[in-house]
């Protein structure tokens, strides 16, 4: 049950959008903004998606990295064995390029405290191919879901078990973004 | 040194915003609802500031918890003897009323984990007068700046020593709010 009296029937931070719209707008603009659009980065929105969806696993954050999960699918064309092993925390096993491991372990490194990257960290994932700018996205990227995953987790939200519903969420946000309507779970 | 080419004379997250105008103006929006806009919440700025201040003071973001804690010190008319109480860690001690006393309880819980923001948390918090909207808006503070904290850190940001430069800063913050030019260190 979440700690304070929160809409009913909106899964994650969706019910905290709804509690809470005047916060909501730039927190929908910033994840808009870091995951899908498509000129603010090099990093492809499957890409970040799935940086976001390895911090939120990290985090142990069952709504974010399930959502995030299923966003990150879709917008890989269905890969799911792929976000089955970032899921399961099998970055190594993972069918990814050298940059995008080398990302993912400047996120998990964020994910523990920012002052735990090094520069051989950063080292790495340049000789890999990573770009300064892609560096400063999968950094702020990991950054922006421990503080996602803190407030849904910190107010102890409503996360579905039913992975359809994962699914659905997935679709509509790779399709449609963060800016649209919210998503009903009509079910509950 | 910066671990990616960042603009010289800008500050900790103000070399960021300068780097990445396009993930600046969604942070720089968060941060003046969260903490500065006097009909977004019933906690006052400088309660939200000092909220900012420990939670940074907890990440152990030198930048963050420096800035903030003097921005809290101009928000409540010069109290320093308050933001170093709190910059120590010594909340019981702080000149400070119950309900904020648990809504930084709550607050460094969400530094560690969402998760570990418990039941009981919630009732003290309540107990010592603390509405639903506060306890909200405690554990989003605290969250948000888990991620601030790692994008300064994270990218090894410069963090001046010379406490009349934050001074200056929390000056300018406190009376301008966040959404102003950036703040320029010309001795740098």
């Amino acid at each position: 049950m979440p700690h304070i009296p929160l809409p009913e029937g909106y899964p994650g931070i969706r019910s905290l959008f709804m509690y809470s719209p005047v916060t909501a707008e730039p927190l929908n603009h910033l994840v808009q903004t870091l995951l899908h659009d498509k000129n603010t980065s090099t990093l492809t929105p499957g890409e970040r998606e799935l940086i976001a969806t390895y911090t939120s696993r990290l985090n142990e954050c069952k709504y974010c990295a399930t959502t995030h999960g299923a966003i990150a699918k879709f917008q890989l064309g269905g890969n799911a064995g792929l976000v089955n092993n970032i899921l399961q925390l099998n970055v190594q096993e993972a069918e990814l390029s050298d940059k995008m491991k080398a990302l993912l372990a400047i996120a998990a490194k964020v994910q523990q405290s920012g002052k735990n990257v090094t520069k051989a960290d950063i080292d790495h994932a340049k000789q890999a191919g990573a770009t300064d700018k892609e560096i400063h996205d999968a950094v702020l990227i990991a950054a922006a879901f421990c503080m996602f995953n803190r407030y849904v987790d910190g107010l102890a939200t409503w996360a579905p078990d039913d992975p359809a519903v994962y699914d659905a969420i997935g679709k509509q946000r790779a399709e449609e973004g963060y800016m649209t309507k919210p998503f009903v779970v009509s079910s509950h």
